[in-house]
């Protein structure tokens, strides 16, 4: 067969605020690759099946002399994520042709992995009730980011209360559903009617749109907060600092408020003094392998009887990465965002 | 006898910044009592011999419609705080006349207790080597703060870095020893050079004048930091979130930058998540108890011999409170202030 477009989506330059398709992202077909005969030097050719993109991308768009967590994105390079793949031909006995892997995967159709062993890549069980794009949200980084920052640090007691902000996104809603198993009463945001209908559906006793309602009235009036899960940061921290009750746990998640247009700081961290808060900062790649084996024992069978609920916004194509990492910046996404590259 | 004066100082009105002496800050001679005569009723008469001044006062100098941790003072009141005084009457049985009694002191010379057991206050047992002031400051709530913080939070390990701000002060002081006596290397902090002298002195690795020389450098070249003792908040408390170590805790007991002239907010506290970071905010009120027997077993001996430093900034007089509150606001008190209102 003679050689393939290999589509990839790279990294064009560091934006001011929001990415901006085109310029931030860039969708590329000048690469092509011939799959029969692209030498593998022992090891394999993966497919691209399923992108996940995520809030904390925006961390990686940055100049790289600027130090963080994670390394900055490199221009020119492919952008990249979480993902699952197939593999297509192989050398490495390890990765068998037909398995599905999961890992860290670049923004592209193909990629031939050279590395030792499976490359930093898992092989996949696929589940038969759930779909692959369930490996990068509900059972992939965002549903364990969920599931061990809740078991690590809300300390949650029956009667008490949760606010958990981006409640209809991977980690939310998640979060929503683990708090009301352990008895908590549940105050959710999220910044469109139909997310707030979504988290009233999976059981928060309180949902509201944060664009439209006061988050400092619904929690004067439905709080103090035991437990606060913080995506966002800036002024709903200030809010819910304000509100917390004695000896409250935070869980920092994240502050997408501040990503793109700068945060605008934190005024009244004597709150934590004065009522004795605990704030915890975590990321999951540092907690995850600690609830691993809960994880999987009890999540999974409950994604696949329904128990515990979860949603996607599913683009096709890698040509849509660039408006789709927008839509997220800017909390236009209805659920948690997956690219679907290829059909399995 | 005839009645005698009974001063107090008395709070005048909310400061705008710092507190004005005469105006946040009254001293009142209008008031007399008959110590000979004036009717117990089951109480007893307590004659003030020490009142302990404190960087917490400013937040009780505020319009009492602001909730807080701790009340507001009431206008035309007498300001209140820890203190020890001497029974000189007494018709309650637990509370025997000569005995030296410790615990909540309104501003002024002389007070009736009449309330049921012991009104709140603790029978001392003077210590030999020990004067009377110690007990409202290194064996008093300061030195308790900081046993208790560092016992509870720090998780101390041989061989980390330890930042301390207000590290001459009555808690920054201890919190120094202790974590000099848990194998770390400690970087300190205070406002003039005769404080980096005795932080210095008690055996600070690292010690600087932070109006002098810049928090962040000295971060850099000493950092990262594992454990900080946070008593200014703001901007020292960024510099600190930026040089913090993986996995680092953060004691938030005291925020002295925003009490006055108002918070500028913390701008970086992705760092949480970015470095794994706890912040833990505590009260001495809600946490000292827990300790209060390994502080009392280690802690005075420790003191009496030396082995265990401490200074005081001694004040002679009720009239100059006003004066001393204000030294401590402008950080130009040179160690924990007492004001000596009799001698024992």
């Amino acid at each position: 067969m003679a050689p393939v477009t290999n589509a990839r989506v790279l990294f064009g330059s560091v934006p001011k605020d929001f990415p901006i398709p085109g310029e931030t992202t860039v969708y590329d077909t000048s690469q092509t690759i011939d799959l029969d005969n692209a030498p593998l030097n022992g090891g394999f050719l993966v497919k691209t099946l399923v992108l996940s993109l995520d809030p904390y991308m925006r961390g990686k768009m940055r100049s790289p002399e600027k130090q963080s967590y994670s390394p900055a994105f490199i221009p020119g390079e492919p952008l990249y994520g979480h993902g699952v793949g197939v593999v297509l031909r192989s050398e490495n006995p390890e990765v068998p042709v037909g398995n599905y892997v999961y890992g860290h995967f670049d923004h592209q159709q193909y990629r031939i992995v050279e590395s030792m062993g499976k490359g930093g890549l898992e092989i996949l069980e696929k589940h038969p009730k759930l779909s692959l794009t369930t490996f990068v949200g509900a059972l992939g980084m965002p549903g364990k980011t969920a599931f061990a920052g809740w078991r690590e640090f809300s300390k949650a007691k029956t009667g008490e209360v949760a606010f958990i902000t981006t409640g209809a996104g991977p980690v939310g809603s998640l979060v929503i559903q683990l708090a009301k198993r352990d008895g908590l009463k549940v105050i959710a945001s999220a910044g469109s009617d139909d997310k707030v209908k979504f988290m009233k559906d999976i059981g928060a006793d309180v949902a509201f749109n944060y664009k439209t309602t006061d988050t400092r009235e619904v929690l004067e009036r439905e709080g103090p907060i035991d437990v606060y899960w913080d995506n966002v940061g800036g002024e709903i921290l200030e809010a819910a600092l304000d509100n917390a009750n004695i000896n409250a746990r935070f869980i920092e998640c994240g502050m997408i408020s501040g990503y793109n247009t700068g945060d605008q700081g934190v005024k009244n961290l004597f709150q934590l003094f004065a009522k004795s808060i605990t704030l915890y900062g975590f990321l999951f790649s540092r907690l995850y392998h600690k609830y691993d084996e809960e994880f999987y024992r009890t999540i999974p069978p409950a994604l696949a009887s329904g128990e515990i609920k979860y949603t996607e916004e599913v683009h096709h194509g890698l040509d849509k990465i660039g408006d789709a990492i927008l839509r997220i910046q800017k909390g236009e996404n209805t659920a948690k965002v997956v690219v679907v590259v290829a059909e399995g």
